[in-house]
């Protein structure tokens, strides 16, 4: 098995001032194609890098060194490369001219000059990013990449140079990679329903409020009929082709048809106001929401009946009903959604912890509603998929679809 | 000087599944007593511990291990460090009973009975987290400490046992650590302010919404001089002592006094609201709030007069008055805040990004309102300064404090 070592310099981590970031992404990609991780290394910028190097070299096939590669003193990676690897550092000249022309003939020369050099032999790596190019050689079966520190710097030039030169060497064939996204599915359940399609190499990332999930697979019509039965399996909206959010789905659509929407809460506290409004340029489609916390606010603001309330409690599609139809009424809007529900930690009105009514409201068309019950795995957790939930179905509401219909098909929740 | 290594143990961290936690803060707290960490490295549940730890230990004085100390096969951090150190494993009676307690009779036998071993003349660490005890012994000159890998088993040892140990081999006389919490100030401003006392050792530590201020100094009337002065300096509030948030600060006052407030909103779009409601048990204070993004749902909501918002614009204390006046009415709530401004990324009505308005109504007294004017660091942070800055000053107003006067105090914002 190839093995690989990443060397990360860099005194601000051994200080404790950072944390570490590229020891997850290198660990993360090399796995994935069958490299074997042998060590992450954090060193300090104090050149003892030198002897880190010279024990990796003898049992790694790839070394990976990112940091040190800067104008400063302490920056020696460069140097100590070219000593392990028995070669000397020359001026490349394409690098230097490159240099010159991002920070000028007169910063070129002095300490900036330092970084157009490279050890004899070495192939540059271009950093569109910053002012130091990386480098890689190989010396007795070891292959050596260097790679500058800063992420915005390092990741790019990871993938652009890195991880296809390493694939060349393992003879690996790209298979295309085609980007997912997944909502409101646990993490860990969405890596078991994936498991199951074993021919296709699955990998998920997790963000806020979803999850991207990344195929590869030689046969592409096996590939499209997983995701077709993931898809139908977990419902609409579940996965969407492609790297999106809900968050831009909804609004893409209220900005394509000049909609103005309404908002009315309760147990998701004002989250889903807070994500609608978080972009800029929010004001297009979003003219306001009422968060109503109490009871009391139901009914004063939003016009929700005691009746209602006092005959099937707060939490109810009904309550839910007549709380999107007050704030649209209230705020004059094209659409609204309500979202009234139970965020734990205890229950409520004898409803358990997760279930969350929706409700659906339009100048057009008639009201809707319907109730969930999310899996809890805390307050935090069901106050975001509701909020996700909410986006995706006020959506499918919009484009005319039967929500209520969709709401049952759902599974996994 | 002392020399360090941390090695951290598990296939989870080399296969790139998890990041590193520990290097960050066991590199801090060493950095911060004087220690040099020579080295972070990461392996995988391998046995390769071994060779590491026999090249460690001839050049450090401290070895810390986490990881690897659990029940199954692959933890070998154990029987590694046993065979390294020249020692063997015996069982300690006392972690024996302790392991019978916690999982019962039948389990401490098998699998989980290994992690009642330890290297022969070690000293056990304790677990109150956990099933894995810690230990840690003494060879040729090395120290070396083995805890287990999850945060929350290996911090509370790490604090307990390892920090006080290597202070105590270090003959350091532990100051007194000071925690103080401040809010909106920026990170960067805040450090440096505070190196102006030079005497003192500050750190911080950013968290969400606030950021928590260490600070230890031989001489603590120097200390209290220096934090007395940059309260004085910041205005009041900014400095807080303890470690504490602006929603701890006034939903403790709000449920001592059994006061019900209400929220409208603007600018931050909801986000206020959704962190009055994040913790269990808001709704014995928190009654809603009106976020009111467009001009029309000011008026059409919360009253604001529409000759106001033409005179002055939404973006002015009138405005913001009217709206926490308005709120506190249509909710009948004891207090009201409101927020309104410009969170960018562009200026409007000819007010800058990071101008916000912040009115206060009360049934008792006299409403408020005054303006400020954060620095821009996009969006997203002035949301939050203005959230943090409408509970702290909420808090002031229900105090009785002159607030307008106290927000022209407010500096480095």
């Amino acid at each position: 098995m190839t093995k690989c070592s990443l060397i990360v310099i860099g005194s601000e981590l051994t200080r404790g001032i950072i944390a570490d970031k590229h020891g997850q992404l290198v660990s993360r990609e090399m796995t994935h194609i069958g490299v074997h991780m042998s060590q992450i290394v954090a060193l300090p910028d104090d050149g003892s890098i030198t002897s880190v190097l010279h024990a990796l070299k003898k049992s790694n096939d790839i070394i990976i060194v990112t940091g040190g590669l800067g104008p400063t003193q302490d920056d020696m990676t460069r140097r100590c490369i070219a000593d392990v690897f028995g070669t000397e550092l020359v001026r490349d000249d394409e690098c230097f001219a490159e240099l010159r022309k991002r920070v000028g003939e007169d910063k070129a020369l002095g300490a900036n000059e330092k970084q157009a050099y490279i050890p004899r032999g070495f192939t540059v790596m271009r950093n569109p990013n910053g002012t130091a190019p990386g480098f890689y050689g190989f010396d007795e079966g070891t292959f050596v990449f260097a790679l500058p520190g800063p992420p915005r710097e390092m990741e790019p030039m990871f993938y652009s140079y890195v991880l296809p030169k390493v694939k060349d060497l393992l003879d690996i064939r790209d298979s295309e990679r085609y980007e997912y996204t997944s909502f409101i599915t646990a993490e860990a359940r969405l890596e078991e329903l994936t498991e199951r399609y074993a021919k296709v190499d699955w990998g998920t990332r997790f963000q806020d409020y979803r999850i991207s999930l990344y195929a590869s697979c030689d046969d592409k019509t096996y590939l499209d009929n997983a995701i077709a039965e993931l898809k139908s399996e977990l419902g609409p909206c579940r996965i969407v082709d492609g790297n999106t959010s809900a968050l831009v789905i909804l609004t893409d659509l209220l900005k394509e048809r000049g909609l103005k929407i309404s908002v009315a809460e309760s147990c998701t506290g004002g989250l889903l106001s807070s994500l609608l409004t978080s972009q800029p340029g929010s004001s297009e489609y979003f003219l306001g929401s009422v968060v109503s916390y109490d009871p009391s606010v139901k009914m004063g603001i939003l016009g929700v009946r005691g009746e209602t309330i006092e005959r099937v409690g707060v939490v109810s599609d009904e309550c839910a009903t007549e709380m999107a139809d007050g704030v649209r009424e209230k705020c004059l809007s094209d659409y609204a959604v309500s979202v009234t529900g139970v965020a734990g930690p205890s229950e409520s009105e004898g409803k358990k912890v997760g279930t969350v009514c929706f409700g659906f409201s339009s100048k057009e068309r008639e009201s809707a509603a319907f109730t969930l019950h999310f899996t809890s795995w805390g307050r935090e957790s069901i106050r975001r998929k509701a909020s996700v939930t909410a986006m995706l179905f006020l959506y499918l509401y919009i484009k005319g679809y039967d929500i209520v219909k969709i709401s049952r098909e759902w599974t996994n929740i």
